[in-house]
């Protein structure tokens, strides 16, 4: 089982003049290779655990994978990574695909940083993936109150979250506020990705009705994520940006920013919210 | 000029029943086009603004380039992209290597997100750019009452994070706490880039005896970039990775998390640090 913490020595150092040498723990940062087919495709720096919800995400995304029919297994290789001891690591996994769906067209192998999404394209033409989702016709509603407290109710899941500090979360909500799925990684795009690789996997894409609350920002790539996996709402404890704004204005997406507690701002899509 | 801020129509939602329609000001988010040699070479999600900088810090994390003889001429394309209306963006740049300076062998194309720093590798094995800089040797000192102060100072000095809270900063300090340069961006790994760039532009590297101070989290990515440029010091305001804290020791940095005005936590290094 993948470890998504681990304890360091730290020397922690007080102005007062406390110095203490004590044990921290730390979120787990490591690569994951993505195969496809059994060749490789991407390297995510990730935290461990969900490994496949992963993989399969982020190929929703990238819009190789549509629906459970495009893919025949996903599975770890642990015969392609040993550690320094010569030991499998759970750092490789493959994607088989079904006959008839095509992997990315080109080179496209790229390592995806912890904090990366929407990588792998040459030209600014190539950034946007395009979605299958018309989100426009999406008539969900959400209370005020309800989409306030997410944040809140998403910390409280966050087991790992209270030792570290140093993981972002994605949580799928329903419109009454209850939670569907929640991940952990020290990437925000990450995050995502497990929730809608996890959503794949149990054939609920598209995520019609629901709402999909991040810890961090709202980029562009994370708008880009939920409209791939067809998400009609998606809200952030923190700031948008400016082409995160954009995008969700074209694709008929309600977009929360600055989620704190009893105040939001809505940048689009505002009519999805009731009072 | 490029704009880093755009006002954007938002509802503001309290849960008291104030809802107000409101002007906004969000950080501009857009992508920046890197070529060597005028051939595309990557694409970074970025705040317009220092994008000559960006792309030079960039390729010095890539170990593309060591010093200012390696590069011929860094300038804007803009005739190569134009925005719907038919103007021209400034979001494409070329970097013209000196003859003799190799770009990276291999299909290294791919699109960089606004929070990803390290991309653009096909297998775990490339993970790591092989730094040049013994960081070891390098003996500087800096006063903890200065180090816990460093961001303070970088917050002072952030105009814009002040109107839109998403921009993330990298700021270079002397070991006395003088700053010498200070970046802004959405994405973490790319305000680094902008002060390494500056810095090589300026025949400053390496960054010896030099304090990076960071805004957010410190990833593999981070600590990997401050190695490319040869700064013993990077100090995060948020947690670090265990890769991050890995990498640290093997390079003989000092890595500082969680500073926080009174006090903050050492995990590699902390000979560095005096009382």
């Amino acid at each position: 089982m993948a470890h998504t913490t681990v304890r360091q020595r730290v020397v922690r150092i007080a102005l007062d003049g406390r110095w203490a040498v004590r044990p921290d723990t730390l979120a787990v940062e490591e690569p994951l290779e993505i195969r496809l087919d059994g060749v490789p495709f991407t390297v995510t720096m990730r935290t461990p655990g969900h490994d496949l919800d992963l993989a399969l995400g982020f190929l929703v995304a990238e819009g190789v994978l549509g629906g459970p029919e495009d893919v025949v297994s996903a599975r770890h290789c642990p015969d392609a990574a040993r550690d320094a001891d010569g030991r499998p690591t759970h750092n490789v996994v493959t994607v088989d695909l079904a006959p008839g769906v095509e992997p990315p067209q080109g080179a496209r192998y790229r390592l995806v940083s912890s904090a990366c999404g929407v990588c792998g394209t040459a030209s600014i033409d190539t950034v946007r993936t395009r979605s299958r989702h018309d989100l426009a016709a999406d008539e969900v509603r959400i209370d005020a109150a309800v989409l306030a407290g997410l944040p809140a109710r998403m910390r409280e899941a966050q087991a790992v979250f209270e030792r570290t500090g140093g993981l972002h979360a994605a949580a799928l909500f329903s419109p009454a506020g209850d939670l569907v799925c929640l991940r952990e990684d020290v990437g925000r795009h990450n995050a995502v990705d497990k929730v809608v690789g996890w959503a794949f996997a149990a054939g609920r894409l598209p995520l019609r009705g629901h709402v999909l609350q991040v810890s961090g920002r709202a980029s562009f790539e994370l708008v880009q994520k939920a409209w791939m996996a067809g998400c009609p709402v998606l809200a952030a404890v923190s700031a948008p940006s400016s082409l995160a704004v954009e995008l969700a204005r074209e694709a008929g997406m309600t977009l929360v920013g600055f989620s704190r507690g009893d105040h939001f701002s809505v940048y689009s899509g505002e009519p999805r919210i009731t009072a």
